[in-house]
């Protein structure tokens, strides 16, 4: 028996268009013998789709797509949809053939933290899903689960067991489960171990493709009863893996390396959010430093260097290293540079402010006026000439708040708003050593960071001490009290925590970041602006 | 039996003064012959609290704070708070007097839709909160809900009536219930005949204050067995209200002012989001327009005249008219004025984009760049002063895109964006009828709205028409296809519901915006910026 796993990227909400990747690729995976064609969850719909699953018109078109699906269906098919019974709405896999639908599974564990909020749109279903299909005059029952029905652990029923117990020949697990770094090995670890506690053969159908924040990478598992690997989607890219249960044949995969998975993911990231949103070309600011190098650098591999315009907007306090920088990075990338000088505008905000501003030192608000001007001159070109602007600062800027809203913070997009300061290092290093030359001027690597809205300004942070420390409080969800045990320098785990709370006002109207680790700002951190809680300020 | 319900203002993880103010207000309660102290739902920590619930010690100072209140009770006290029991979190309320926690009740309906996340967080309890307490040496067996326990009519269990089943004497419901207008009504006539089917008498006793975008009204109710409100708290004020069960009073309330529920609503709104994040001065562009005029007179009735600054910034395509209702609108309300020209600016944005634009023609760009300079004035002003910047835009504005992005959406709260142009008419004018003068000048409120960005602009909606529709779309989620079913202009339901999808990526970057409506934009509304579902184009 032939199994096709049709890891593809469909877009949310374009159902009539999803309809027919999903019918292409139906045919396509006939057309290698497949007996049975799998397609990830909510594939006709996209996912997440959020609130548009609160309306009936668009529960209604899904219904019309997979009822043409099922009606052109030969071969038996699992495919994900949302569907309504009794008034409830269900993530379900549908099992199609024989030009009808020959019966649902409806998902029983809904994922309700972080970025999912199943529960706000789904009831759960309360039985398990193990389905009956004929494949070439033989009967075989499948064990059929969605996704979070797979990592069981935290909730009462184990679902892979009982569908072990209720009959279950194979198991067939179809998911939209989004990347983080290391989450391959994760989805490895957990089907092995079911596989050895079944000793059934596992078939794990995953998306691909991004979605706002959110990046689905693929990979796409299957596994023998024995626990060998026998098939393996490609990662952040669509992908038909076929694999013949009857002379299933073991692959062996290269290890990760870590730094191309996560930059390979953030090109996926931009690509598909400029395709999905009908963008073709990128601007984005290059002051020579690091963060604006290596997001032009993902940028170029995402949507190609003709599509990207960078731009040098010097004031008085850049130094002469920063503009050669960018313009060199322009130059080695191949991208279209212009640079627009902006003291003039300086001063003329300094001149209107006079009589405001009289008496007072020069300071923050100086400072911001100069990254608002450039916000607002890549704005201009952004509504000129309908380019994308892409906001280029890193997670551990983020949560300090050393960025300035309305000013760096501008953007449709933000590339590497979920790479700590260290992660932005080690993924320019390994671009350039990836390239074989230095894509990323050196120098952008090893020179002091500075913001350069102040004479002879270098950024206020140890970056090296206070990146793991950010990455700790935010990913890892340590408290400043465990930190502190840890060994930390007590009052600078106060000075982050404080800043990480008070700064969650800007965080609040940042541009939507692409998620490469296990927590990121954004949807699926829902902290309250107004929040006195702090732990160690009694 | 005297019940004393204490409707109090905490602020989300303040939880050591939270518990400051509890025993004072329970003191007090004590002080004029409360038998019986209810506070509201998780009142401890503050609604909502989102992720902060995560951290295991919030939920220790929490239990902290409990213990110290429970350990200092003398007469019964109800109070909500987050309780861990087996791995598990509930949302609870806590019976405590002499001196120790007597009982509790876990929360077993948890709203997770709207604004609303709570299992997310929670589960659900599985047994109805029946609770005997001695008063004066009798016992009574009180029935305990918990807000969305009365909210019962979607879910598969009648909470109530069990209640009632198990014994229950009398209800006392504890809530976090946001505002939204007409609220009132629909809790009244839901406990009118909860106590209908009961025969018992009803206690609800609702938070007060904001928080981020909700507005808590307080207007806590209390019945007797009969059905006769014997007592109600203020709206949008702390209150305690006392009623003697044995002599129950029945009082008899004015019917509401839309108008100025929702208007006091957004003062309370302003004053809690400035007082809570340690702000007292608001800075805000005056257009001479009727949204920047309302939401003047909002921040003046919030934090006092003396705290708010209005800045006119004039550019070549000003009237002269705009200019003077600006100045006339600062003068009725006492605020301090300034005028800053910004026509030099935006000549020199002009002079450096000169070569990047040539040879195209003037247009949104060149628009948008004025509110762009506008939104960083503001900001300069803010980060110089520490003034927080208020933006002004209504909800018809931001469902249609019709806002600058890093322009006049610039801002620390939006305070009328969940207002349609509709509301604002029907606000500004209730401002000047109730006032006796015109606060806000009646030229502003006739005139033709414009954004004045270009020459002879005005807005290109007839909000008369188009105002109702988005509130349609928006708040009563009708589909475009019922909207033209009932008659609506196909072709205009068409390009307000297009505006309304691909203009999510602005409203995603959107201030915080107070929420007076059943459908705000923001938490409670999540939809895709990716998003290619159009009903009507296939």
């Amino acid at each position: 028996m032939k199994i096709a796993l049709c890891q593809i990227n469909p877009t949310v909400g374009a159902i009539g268009r999803n309809r027919d990747k999903i019918s292409e690729w139906y045919q396509k995976a006939i057309d290698v013998g497949a007996d049975l064609v799998v397609f990830p969850e909510l594939v006709i719909i996209g996912y997440p789709p959020q609130d548009l699953l609160l309306r009936e018109d668009f529960i209604l078109e899904a219904n019309e797509a997979l009822s043409w699906l099922a009606a052109n269906a030969t071969v038996p098919m699992i495919i994900g949809n949302a569907f309504r019974e009794n008034g409830n709405l269900y993530n379900c896999a549908f099992v199609c053939g024989n030009g009808r639908i020959i019966n649902y599974y409806k998902k029983m564990l809904l994922p309700t933290y972080d970025v999912f909020d199943e529960v706000r749109y789904f009831s759960p279903g309360e039985t398990t899903g193990v389905i009956e299909i004929e494949i070439e005059s033989e009967k075989i029952k499948i064990g059929l689960q969605i996704c979070e029905d797979l990592w069981d652990k935290d909730y009462a029923c184990n679902i892979t067991d009982s569908l072990k117990e209720n009959g279950a020949q194979l198991m067939i697990n179809i998911s939209a489960s989004p990347y983080r770094a290391d989450r391959l090995t994760d989805r490895q670890t957990l089907i092995e171990t079911k596989v050895s506690e079944t000793g059934l053969s596992f078939f794990y159908c995953n998306l691909v493709g991004a979605q706002d924040e959110l990046i689905f990478d693929g990979q796409s598992l299957a596994y023998d009863g024995g626990g060998k690997l026998i098939g393996q989607g490609k990662a952040f890219k669509e992908d038909l893996i076929i694999v013949d249960l009857d002379h299933p044949k073991p692959i062996i995969t290269k290890p990760d390396v870590r730094e191309e998975k996560i930059y390979n993911a953030l090109v996926l990231g931009v690509r598909d959010y400029f395709q999905k949103t009908g963008h073709s070309e990128a601007v984005l600011g290059l002051s020579g430093g690091i963060d604006s190098s290596l997001t032009a650098c993902i940028a170029v591999d995402a949507l190609g260097a003709e599509n990207i315009h960078g731009v040098s907007m010097p004031s008085q306090y850049s130094s002469d290293h920063s503009m050669d920088d960018a313009e060199i990075l322009a130059h080695n990338l191949g991208v279209e540079y212009r640079s627009i000088p902006i003291e003039t505008i300086v001063g003329q905000f300094g001149d209107v402010l006079t009589e405001s501003f009289s008496g007072t030192e020069s300071g923050v608000a100086e400072e911001n006026i100069q990254a608002r001007i450039r916000g607002s001159l890549l704005m201009a070109l952004s509504n000129k000439f309908n380019w994308l602007v892409l906001s280029t600062g890193n997670k551990t800027e983020l949560a300090m708040g050393y960025c300035t809203l309305y000013g760096d913070m501008n953007g449709g997009l933000a590339v590497i708003s979920d790479l700590s300061k260290t992660d932005v290092y080690a993924l320019s290093r390994w671009v350039n050593t990836k390239a074989g030359i230095d894509r990323i001027p050196i120098n952008s690597i090893e020179k002091p960071p500075s913001a350069e809205l102040a004479p002879d300004q270098v950024d206020p942070f140890d970056y090296d001490v206070v990146s793991p420390l950010v990455t700790a409080m935010v990913e890892d969800e340590k408290s400043p009290t465990e930190l502190i045990e840890e060994g930390a320098d007590p009052e600078l785990v106060k000075d982050i925590s404080r800043r990480i709370r008070i700064n969650e006002y800007k965080r609040r109207q940042a541009a939507p970041g692409l998620r490469v680790t296990s927590k990121a700002f954004g949807i699926g951190r829902r902290v309250p602006i107004v929040n006195k809680f702090d732990e160690l300020i009694p």
